[in-house]
């Protein structure tokens, strides 16, 4: 992916004044770790903000520096890609609370010391908060598009309802207005399972002398969360029972079966690139999201300031943010007025489809953005 | 439930030979705990084995003695209930692996040490073997009936492919002939963070001094699992996004979701009444369960020596066995000649329903066993 790679090194902004946050507080010195791709017009009218999910990162493009792995996102951003910096300067921005350079339970707070769990409780509307200091400082008034999938579109729809003047388009994938009882619940086993981990000490683990913290706790509370982002069929598909390296079971407790193997790598390999901490922060900041709450119990109120067009698209096998997380949303924006386009996309791998070989998605996005 | 409750401790038979198992070993002086409702026939032939889920027990009736609450199926099970004690000889054995009796992981090998992690690994069949050995020592031929739900259905399943002359009939209530990917993926999940906890010891906490072991780990596999036993629909009907005695989110990790208390307990008050090796072993036999493979590979071949009556009962919200599972037994059984009836219920509860208040089942399951 040698050709999708711009830049390696994220740009970091910090912000002069405090953000202020849902939860009452306010947070000083935030800094912003986004990357930016393809040239910014004179105009200052065709930048696109990308919003990254609750794993995710700035790196849609480069090469991520600690995995090594392409940008999340490179298959779909780069030039002559469904979101072309040929033609559009692109920005992604990581999320507050995260762990990749914007201010999150892991930098230091202003005694010095890590915030680790002092760090207050956010929200994607201060998620959300941050990416619009972001565009201030770049001088961006207003964007040509805000994209985003799963959280990533949680933060596009925020944005839609929070800051209405400053996109004049919102794509918005596999995402939903609102999180579940099942999706909070998932949420919280992972939680319980990073809390439950005695190397996590409270939060406090960031001084352990040798890369610890609770390893094992993540692990899991990644396994969990990775079987909701893949769907039943494809997981049958990829995997159905076949063993691992062998021929017989083993009557023990090794990963006889593939799906064991790649479930075990999954949890293993996340803990390398990801805060325990944060994975506590912006899963609490995902469940107390509910847009309609926000805007009075009528999500139709939330985007009764805007005049922006909007494109959702759902993915079939998404149990997750199932299709009609995505209807409830098109309907509302109906009831607000506005332009909006919508696509249930038949596509084998639930969730996660949103990141993947999906080409009827290259047509929606590329379309959409270019209308 | 005083009325249902018929006598307060189980029965246990230690078997005189050893029980041979899948793996190639065997074990020697199984003990198999069970209940016994209802008069035995002089013919012997109103005996109907219920077989219990994966965290079940032999208190289908009795009130039970850890948790003091009534027998798991009280509802199902008694004088005048859908199986009738007054015409019924009902019996619900502990499977081996377990915790309640029956030999398992806690129980003492020969050495006078707990098995632990020791403990051969058991398979569906296995359980099976242990059933058939009791039948044998209490002198039943032939069974009326044999009934369980999920793990139970499993295991009414095996013993009529393994044991075909030993029963007249079969109901298999939202169950599968065999584990899916995702089924093992959820398995895998728990089993990971049992084996996380550092109490867990490899498996030797059962010297420890005040009742410990690897509580939060199992905590965290029952939460998990939990969430597959219940319908998206239910949750969100029985919790929504509703707070737990509070009016505002509080901005921090304590449980303000009803869902995060809920499933807090539910992970909590298991960890009171189950052994966390107990939970390994049985994920894994289930994990292992696939009757196609152990005959061939056509799922038909398994039955060809039966001459019984089947009926196979699911919910249709039950998403952790759907309803195409049962439809691939009942095609099954259709290829191999066999009587079968089958019916898709409507229920709210998810794979927990045919545990709950379902009237339906109540008219399918007293239908089939009066037939």
């Amino acid at each position: 992916m040698a050709t999708a790679q711009i830049h390696d090194e994220s740009e970091v902004l910090e912000l002069d004044e405090p953000l202020p946050l849902d939860g009452g507080q306010s947070l000083s010195g935030v800094r912003i770790a986004y990357e930016a791709h393809g040239k910014l017009n004179a105009a200052k009218d065709n930048a696109i903000l990308i919003c990254h999910a609750l794993t995710g990162d700035q790196y849609v493009v480069s090469n991520h520096p600690k995995t090594g792995k392409p940008g999340w996102w490179a298959r779909m951003v780069g030039p002559g890609k469904p979101i072309d910096t040929n033609k559009f300067h692109v920005i992604c921005a990581n999320v507050i609370g995260s762990c990749m350079g914007s201010t999150g339970p892991a930098s230091l707070a202003p005694d010095g010391e890590p915030w680790a769990m002092r760090f207050p409780v956010i929200t994607i509307r201060d998620m959300v908060r941050g990416h619009v200091a972001l565009l201030d400082s770049l001088g961006i008034e207003q964007l040509h598009a805000v994209v985003g999938g799963s959280m990533g579109g949680m933060q596009a729809l925020s944005l839609a309802a929070n800051f209405p003047e400053r996109s004049r388009a919102f794509l918005v994938l596999a995402s939903t207005a609102r999180h579940s009882a099942q999706n909070i619940a998932f949420h919280e086993v992972g939680r319980q399972a990073i809390m439950a981990d005695p190397e996590w000490q409270e939060g406090n683990y960031y001084h352990a002398d040798e890369g610890r913290g609770p390893e094992k706790g993540l692990s899991v509370a990644r396994m969990a969360a990775h079987i909701t982002y893949l769907s039943e069929e494809g997981l049958t598909a990829k995997f159905g029972r076949r063993l691992q390296d062998r021929e017989q079971k083993t009557f023990g407790f090794d990963a006889d079966f593939q799906i064991e193997s790649y479930l075990r790598y999954q949890g293993l390999s996340f803990t390398g690139r990801f805060d325990a901490n944060s994975y506590l922060y912006i899963t609490r900041a995902m469940d107390y999201f509910d847009l309609a709450e926000e805007h009075g119990g009528r999500l139709a109120n939330a985007f009764c300031q805007s005049k922006a067009r909007f494109c959702l698209v759902s993915f079939d096998s998404d149990w997750l943010y199932p299709t009609s997380d995505s209807r409830n949303v098109v309907k509302a924006l109906n009831a607000a007025g506005l332009p909006v386009s919508f696509v249930e996309l038949s596509a084998p791998f639930g969730h996660d489809s949103f990141l993947l070989e999906v080409p009827a998605l290259d047509h929606v996005v590329e379309g959409f953005l270019n209308q």
